[in-house]
């Protein structure tokens, strides 16, 4: 088998038909048909090795995390995912990371009904990166730039564990199912892709936490021209997060960490209890952390008691997203 | 000026702005409105430096290429060049290579009224990588698949230069100038765009030349199930390599040769006319090569006389696109 042969055996076999999609793999181009009506929200995402993963994430890992990063993307516009194009530059043909790579990546497509349409396949230093297209109806995308005075701040499941699985030498001393635990928030990420279809028509801002909720709120505000007022008490964290840290060196790990890949967004008061419902159809509990202010910059209470915690986001020009 | 900032100076101006792109770089995702009754072409090309790319190339020559070989699959299919994503790699944030290959991308993006909307920026060996959109009428798309017994090949400008110049003793003898003509040809593409959109509904099959004529025509022949009769005498070179080569051996790099980045496509002889001036209008010459055989396999011939020139094209695991 040469290795046009490998790689095909690999990519070119197509894990899930979409009918939308009249031309897949093997010509110059893939062809897809659009939904009239929508528009396409795209997004790319990089990861390289020893900056984006390290030496304890299996090919299978680094497959999923690659795709559920994209779709996380996809997922705080509202969209529906629907294409993939696959970049991948790697260092040797190996038989076993392209198996348990495409593995990891096609299991998550699967689930989402995304179909890899094309990309390239070249040599050099491993790098991987994915454009995902999504369709979303023409003019109802969630952006970051609609927030309102007076809205309610919401965020998806709970944040801070991909921080604290970040460092391994914080949590050896944890039993093992709890360590994997944490680094399963860290590895396999959950798009929370039904969440944002769901939340078109209510939310008025949304945003992904992938740089930490510090960084990436003060993004959405600072789009939207407004200030926020938190409640950092109120932040969700895990209770291995809390009994190995305590609550407010948890919530201080869940302000500014991480690879969450949770969803952070904003809604009208009035619809409070239409996210109620949301959450629970969409299996995905949201927590209610503070309110959209007109001040520019983050007010901050822990207990209700002011505290100033200073960002630790990371700021790197590498991790520059869009 | 900090890192995100210097990024943001280089890619997330807009250098074109397109109607279509109600959102463009700097939220989660961009959003794009497709034309109704289009489908979308989309491709990839990767870059690495060392293997796509030597040191001769400056950072505007390289920002050129990328660009230019995505284009290049997008003129393929027939599809009008639309929109881009952008896939950066670098070892270090370096203002001068930044300046140049933003410089040498956007102003062929200028040229084809292509749109940046969104990519990302990591850290890593230098690695390059476009993604790009174009939109073509529902099903009127080239694609390699549609050859027909007796159809007529051809090609566009003409093969070999960039070949000659990657080798870069082979050409040290000539004057300065003819040398550079031969590097423009690997350094600088043209991506045949008007002829590929003139091409639908005219021509039956089509592909471009990136890893040589006879590796690029093969790929379209076993779509189709067809083979060809060629005649390599026919087949056309510049002046430069002719005068330095022959006749027969500059054919024969025209043959094997890659990098050209020409269209070659298959036309019915009732076409014949309308391609003339279809090529006219277009600006790009073309020539007649061959015709589509019912026999699999190429059958070549040289100033009438059967020939068996084995293909050398450019048969790497990392060269392998779509």
């Amino acid at each position: 088998m040469n290795e046009f042969d490998l790689i095909r055996q690999y990519f070119e076999t197509p894990s899930v038909n979409r009918a939308d999609v009249p031309l897949g793999i093997g010509d110059d181009c893939a062809l897809v048909q659009p939904k009239p009506g929508f528009q396409l929200a795209i997004t790319t995402d990089t990861m390289v090795d020893g900056i984006h993963f390290d030496s304890r994430l299996s090919p299978a890992d680094i497959g999923h995390k690659l795709l559920a990063v994209n779709l996380s993307d996809l997922a705080a516009m509202g969209a529906e995912p629907c294409w993939i194009s696959l970049a991948t530059t790697l260092p040797e043909v190996n038989e076993h990371w392209l198996a348990g790579f495409s593995e990891g990546l096609f299991a998550l497509a699967r689930e989402f009904d995304v179909s890899l349409i094309g990309g390239d396949v070249t040599r050099g230093a491993l790098t991987l990166s994915i454009t995902a297209q999504g369709q979303v109806a023409a003019g109802k995308a969630l952006t970051r730039s609609g927030a309102n005075v007076g809205d309610l701040i919401y965020v998806s499941g709970h944040l801070g564990d991909a921080a604290l699985a970040l460092n391994h030498s914080q949590i050896t001393q944890l039993p093992k199912d709890q360590q994997q635990q944490l680094e399963q928030r860290l590895f396999r990420p959950s798009p929370r892709v039904s969440l944002g279809q769901a939340l078109v028509g209510y939310a008025t801002a949304c945003i992904d936490l992938s740089d930490g909720l510090s960084v990436d709120l003060g993004h959405l505000l600072k789009r939207s021209g407004k200030g926020a007022s938190l409640m950092l008490d109120q932040v969700p964290t895990s209770s291995i997060a809390r009994n190995l840290l305590g609550h407010e060196q948890a919530a201080k790990l869940a302000f500014s960490g991480g690879d969450d890949y949770e969803l952070c967004f904003t809604v009208p008061a009035h619809h409070q209890e239409a996210i109620e419902t949301i959450s629970t159809d969409a299996e995905t509990p949201v927590t209610l952390i503070g309110q959209v202010t007109s001040d520019s910059g983050l007010k901050l209470r822990f207990n209700d008691v002011p505290v100033n915690w200073k960002s630790q986001g990371f700021m790197h020009f590498y991790d520059q997203d869009q």
